[in-house]
């Protein structure tokens, strides 16, 4: 028996998110199924943290414990061979025993893309948030500045867990252009509050089309002014479809 | 009663085609039941050509005639509330009552997609096909030279006309890289034969993949030598995922 550290990529559309649901389609129901014709006996894999309905990833990590006699690539294409076509494992390597993709995880990296359109675009909005009336995009990128470094999070979402805390560290937070009406942010940070990612998105973008002032956004985490700004700020989520979870960084 | 010019774009990948079909879900069958609710009484809309199931469109081109009493900017946005979430209507106008998407158009230009990975990706193959044993780039740019100009395209598909002629003038055919991995084949002919492009995109990889020689390319443009290479040509077609139809060009 090993402990299997693997990389899965997914077009989150058409899954109820990552997580194991009841009668869902799931990321993590559609891989236990696929691992228990591999033999796969445990009760749950592990996942480095929860992606929404209709959140995309490249680079989620899972953990499942496994009996392969076999090599590895050979179970990379048994695996694959077994998924559906909106779910792949990309990469897997056996890990330390007590490998756990969510615990030893120092960072994750989120990507957000959008475009400035009036009309539908029915070959972009599957992986991007068409937003009308346009984003000034150099108010855009002057609103991730304030998110860098330390702070108390709790205006942008809830913890992950029942009393966890709400102070996030925000190493990485950009925004780049990919297309002549494309942008896309990136952002890293040691862990995220329950829909944080969408939450700034959405803030940002209502900053950069003038509903809100940029100044909100510094002034939102503060940790005494949390409270007061949750009633204040656009009370919205960016569309989950935008969202890609790109990468999870361990210590090597 | 005015005839309008519609562009349209959709993702292919839940239509049976262009074309209206008895019973299957068509961008015609779409385009009609919205223009319907309208007061479209007509008894088929015009398109600029067919495009096959699973085949993308940024810029077909459809003709209807319709009694409409408010702004041109009303009617796309009644059409496009009417329309499903995978077609849209980009832009319309109204135009000379004989003017006709298909007999009028004096070219049209495709973009075939492809990225090189030995793994499934379901973030891109949407849109773009897969291609592995990687393609040599170097040999795919290549074999795009010997299209251009006035050829007998007959080893690439059939007349769309019981008996209509083979030869074809492309203007443009070209690859670029647009990401990593990725490339793009753009190419503009005054027509297209049916499935012309899928097989250009094929019989190019498949020499890029060193399955066939670039010279084949060449020599399978002769009119005397198509039937012959006809039987020699990889019988494929790259898949239709990966194929958009981009614009189609007028006399202004």
């Amino acid at each position: 028996m090993a402990r299997y550290k693997l990389i899965l990529a997914y077009d989150g559309s058409n899954f109820s998110g990552s997580q194991r649901q009841a009668g869902k389609r799931t990321v993590q129901g559609e891989l236990e199924k696929a691992l228990t014709k591999l033999g796969w006996t445990g009760r749950s894999i592990l996942l480095s943290g929860r992606t929404d309905s209709g959140v995309h990833a490249t680079g989620q990590v899972a953990a499942a414990d496994l009996n392969w006699s076999h090599s590895d690539s050979d179970l990379l294409r048994a695996l694959n061979s077994l998924l559906p076509a909106d779910l792949v494992v990309r990469a897997l390597e056996a890990v330390d025993a007590k490998f756990h993709p969510r615990f030893d995880a120092v960072s994750r990296t989120y990507r957000y893309r959008l475009f400035c359109q009036p009309l539908r675009d029915p070959l972009r909005e599957r992986f991007a948030w068409r937003v009308h009336p346009p984003a000034d995009v150099s108010l855009l990128q002057g609103a991730a500045q304030p998110f860098l470094g330390t702070h108390d999070f709790s205006a942008f979402g809830s913890p992950t867990t029942p009393r966890g805390g709400t102070v996030r560290t925000v190493m990485k937070a950009a925004w780049t252009q990919t297309g002549g009406d494309e942008w896309q942010f990136e952002v890293q940070a040691d862990a995220f509050l329950y829909r944080m990612v969408r939450r700034m998105v959405f803030l940002q973008v209502a900053a950069a089309q003038g509903k809100v002032s940029v100044e909100v956004i510094a002034r939102s985490l503060a940790k005494q002014a949390a409270a007061e700004f949750r009633s204040v700020l656009p009370a919205g989520l960016a569309p989950a479809h935008g969202l890609t979870l790109v990468e999870v960084e361990y210590r090597s």
